[in-house]
Parts: structure tokens; sequence; C-alpha cells
């Protein structure tokens, strides 16, 4: 699915709900965020968002445990929960987002390139999901662009809009 | 100038002068940030950034004060300073970028679309320049990232490294 397209779901969908978003990015540098506002309408829906590129500023801006990130590093499932759990709680919206992965064209702390945790919390909970990406640093970035929206998407089809 | 062309500019000067970058983004969306962590050896530089969409967050994630942001609204100079300062605290950084302004296709706020003010803090204080710019969403969005790199190309060019 193209990134523009998965957007505009989402977005469809919240503005349908009357729900608002926020996203917390790391290897994905702002690019979840500037693909949601290239959608007509988002103003209502998107609040807006923290790019935590360095691994400091997942704590200190999006509020993932210094011990947590000092045990796994950054490339993490558990850190992409607090992520998107962080944007969610910073930004005062019903549902957040998040990335954390390896771009490459090096690994990075012992995790392979294309490795990326995404993370969607809401309402009712926080789901994340395990990618294993391949081609170069923008191939990655964009497919993480996208899998976070579409799994946003699902997530939404699957709860109650009352929740 | 091409957008991801002003980006390596400016990371350049950076990486010469071994010092730090953040953004704090509101008509822009996440873009200034998407540009920059596409250029190679970014890491050492860009450390991240805030994406204040929504006026609220403009106060609470980049500090801007709240009587300015009642009385003059959200496309003003001095909340764009106020942003470029805050995204250089918040983060952690040597230098602070910010944009705000009216991307279309609607006035804001009684700000004609086009109007668009950008932000660089940096070590010796801040500088803000008025763009008014002309096309659709997408060309004012990257016309600002463009034009807040310069910004800051030119600002670097002419503030001495040691301070």
């Amino acid at each position: 699915m193209e990134v523009s397209v998965a957007a505009a779901a989402a977005v469809h969908l919240l503005v349908e709900r009357r729900q608002t978003l926020a996203t917390a990015e790391s290897l994905t540098g702002g690019l979840v965020a500037a693909t949601i506002v290239e959608i007509p309408g988002v103003s209502a829906v998107y609040r807006g968002g923290l790019v935590v590129y360095a691994t400091e500023l997942k704590g200190t801006l999006a509020g993932v445990p210094r011990r947590l990130l000092d045990e796994r590093g950054p490339v993490d499932p558990e850190v992409a929960a607090k992520l998107a759990e962080g944007a969610r709680e910073r930004c005062g919206a019903d549902w957040g987002l998040a990335t954390t992965g390896v771009a490459g064209p090096e690994p990075q702390d012992g995790k392979p390139v294309g490795l990326v945790y995404i993370g969607v919390a809401g309402p009712a909970g926080t789901t994340v999901n395990e990618l294993k990406l391949t081609g170069n640093r923008a191939a990655i970035r964009i497919e993480s662009v996208t899998a976070v929206l579409q799994l946003l998407t699902d997530v939404l089809h699957t709860t109650p809009a009352a929740v």
C-alpha cells in the first residue's frame, strides 16, 4: 500500500470517530508526522509529536524509562510500546504511534539493519509489531511509516469507537 | 536551492563544529526533521524535535508562553523565536530551528496563506525571518523547510564556532 493511502485511511477513520492522534519517532525522524499532515482535514485529528532521534530524548521527551533504555537499547519492542504511550500522553491524544529501529547502513547496538518495532497505543491498550525490512535507508523508513499507519487502521477496525 | 542540498550544507557545517541541532515545527509538521535525517552522518548532529501542530502543544511541549499564544496567535515572529529556543532547550542542542505559518488552503486566524515565520536559535541569540510564499500546501511546506535550513547555514557562517 502506498504510504499516503495508508495515512488517508487512518486519518479518515479518526475523523469519523472524532479522536486525535500523536506520534513519537526514532528511525523515521518525523516522516510519520510529515506524511500525516499532508492529508486534507488532518488538523481536527493530528495534535503533534516527538522526534526522539537521540536515545536520551526517548527518556526526557517521551518518558521511556531510563533503565529500560540502558538494559535493552533503543531498538526494542517494549521501548516502542513506551514511545507510543508517551506520544499519546505527552501530546494529549487518543492514539499514539511509535517507530524505533535500524535504518542502516550499519547495524546498531548489535541489532541488524531493517529490524524495526512499531507501536500503537490507544484507549484500550498498546500493540507492537516487529518488522524485518530490506532496502536502503529511505526504503526502510517509508516501509516503517506505511506499516505503523496500517497497524493503526487495523487496531481502529477492531476497537469499538466507544472505548 | 533544493531542500536536500540545504540540509546537507547545514549538517556538514555542524559536523565540522561538533555542534548539535533540534527542531520545533508547526506548519511543516515533521518535514524539517525528516529532511535532516536523510543526510548521511546526521546522527552526530541531530538530536530530535517537537512537532507542535496543535496550538496548545506549542506551549506544553515547546514552552511558548500561553499569554503570547493567546494575544498573537500561533503565526507570529515572537512565537517562532520561542519555538526555536524551546527546541534548543528541551532537546539539549546547540541550535534550534522553528517553523510556524499558514500552509493553506484557507487563511488561519486572520493570517494569509503563505505567511510563514522561521526561527533559528543558537548560542549567541535568535534570528527570525518572515516569508511570503505562494503555491499549494506542499509547495509552501517545502519552501519553508528549505528557507529555515538556509537561514541556519547563513547564521552559522556569521557566528564564530567558539561562541
